[in-house]
């Protein structure tokens, strides 16, 4: 068996070998630039472990596994635009550095070349893998709607934001485990729960996300705490926020959000207050534990051995204790 | 056989069933609203025309016909965006009824979409229609990127210009001829054949495209005539006129090209003036029909009844005679 290492390492050689260098360069250029740009490779090596614990060929995964991070990468550079962010794992987003019309049609380019990564499976198993993969491909579109339909919004429900996040994150962690099994030959029941395990650990996942934006530590993620805050971005601690305030505390909440002569500074330590106050840590972490838990379930009822499901286990708790 | 009109009706009634009116709303409406805004649909019916000379299925072959359709509007949602073009088909384009985010996004559910229709082929058939499918989706990129460039470039080869029409009109329109082959099972030679033939028939209609911007009929071509001058689009006949003329002309043409007091109307008149001069209306025309003779050539080529060939032929013929 090999490791999250190892299998990471497989995963970042594939990818340093710049297989997209062709021409006209500025169509290509950008996709090599997202692709180097890191990342956990968290999809990837999904679809790896799984090929793994049902004794699949990894050298045959390997390339599908590949196109599940280039189709991922497509999404975040399209997104970008979108939301017109600016920065990316550090460096400036494609659409920065070169500009829109780039950003968009190198994107395309790199969900057709994703598609190309995929197909050269198995032809046994390339009706399956596609069908997976299409109808995953199309709710991450849906995904990305509803996050920036709910930029719009007064209120989001809990129940509106948890299908959201289940489209834009939590669907392409189960396909990347349930891919990885179908490539292995595994029976459907065991692609279920794999898929089911996908999901539950990717709404983990993005429910981390919401609380290390808040809770984080500025070293480690990464990222400056508080962006969401600033930008009053609807998570998961806001909306539970406003789902445990009273009137008083609600209109308080808003207030500070609304509020554009706060400064930054200030404005995060007072949400955050107002979070901790009605326990938004302990209810968010509280649900990272029971979708983690569910997805040790799922992990449980998979039918091979104790040794074989080590590493998928090994993930799962890398997971759970990250801080960025 | 079923007449290219019979074939055309398949397509508009399989298109008007609306499929793709799905949650969330505003992904999926602009697909709708860009598939009905009607067009030749011709990438489908060569799909059909291709499926039914070799005896294929036309029920089995539809699905995958109409993702071509879905992924040629798809292209087009896009290079919109990109070329910032307010008008398609006489009505907004998508990015202008809504916005570019829309466009954006709703483009990228249109080309899952397109995979889906294309995928839900025989099984033994995926492999090859996807082969033909990416490397085409490819290429077509490719031809944007190109055209992007050369609205950036001094001068562009008629080389590169004649590379640049493949890759975006060309490819897509020999992509279905073969996908119609590979539907209905032809040996390899024929698919090749008809591929070269959707190449040939191709280059004509986009050099058709560039005649009737200049010399179409306003009445008939459903855009203004001219456009493509007023915009200094480096098309087939400016590419020609620049390579035929004296360095006295050439200057003329750029100083018409480049005088931004001279009225629409007259740059138009004058420039076409010098067009005429050159001969650049015959030259096309010449060119033209050479692609459609070598088209034909193809077109005998194939191993197949004359009957057989007829309605290509038709198509042939009803591309050959085109106003609009």
């Amino acid at each position: 068996m090999q490791t999250i290492k190892q299998l990471q390492i497989l995963v970042e050689e594939h990818l340093s070998e710049k297989a997209y260098e062709e021409e006209p360069i500025a169509l290509f250029e950008p996709m090599t630039y997202a692709l180097s740009a890191g990342g956990k490779r968290l999809r990837p090596i999904m679809v790896l472990l799984a090929t793994q614990m049902y004794g699949g060929n990894l050298k045959e995964a390997l390339k599908p596994a590949i196109g599940l991070e280039i189709f991922h990468n497509f999404t975040l550079l399209h997104d970008d635009v979108m939301d017109n962010a600016a920065i990316r794992r550090g460096k400036p987003t494609v659409h920065e550095k070169w500009n829109d019309n780039v950003a968009i049609l190198s994107g395309d380019a790199m969900s057709i070349k994703a598609y190309q990564y995929i197909v050269s499976c198995k032809e046994a198993y390339l009706s399956d893998v596609l069908q997976i993969f299409n109808d995953t491909a199309l709710e991450v579109c849906k995904g990305q709607q509803l996050d920036m339909e709910f930029e719009e919004r007064e209120e989001v429900s809990l129940e509106d934001y948890l299908l959201m996040i289940r489209y834009k994150t939590a669907v392409l962690f189960a396909c990347s485990l349930k891919m990885g099994a179908i490539l292995a030959g595994a029976e459907a029941k065991e692609q279920k729960e794999l898929y089911e395990l996908g999901i539950n650990l990717g709404m983990a996942f993005q429910l981390q996300d919401d609380y290390l934006d808040v809770y984080g530590d500025v070293s480690i993620f990464g990222k400056n705490i508080g962006g969401d805050i600033l930008s009053k971005k609807k998570t998961y601690l806001l909306i539970q926020a406003l789902k445990q305030a009273d009137e008083t505390k609600k209109e308080r909440l808003w207030k500070l959000l609304n509020d554009e002569k706060l400064k930054a500074e200030k404005k995060i330590q007072e949400v955050t207050d107002l979070y901790n106050e009605l326990h938004i840590k302990e209810i968010t972490l509280k649900s990272v534990a029971e979708y983690l838990e569910k997805a040790r379930r799922n992990l449980e009822n998979l039918k091979i051995s104790k040794e074989k499901k080590q590493e998928l286990e090994g993930l799962i708790c890398k997971l759970e204790n990250r801080n960025a």
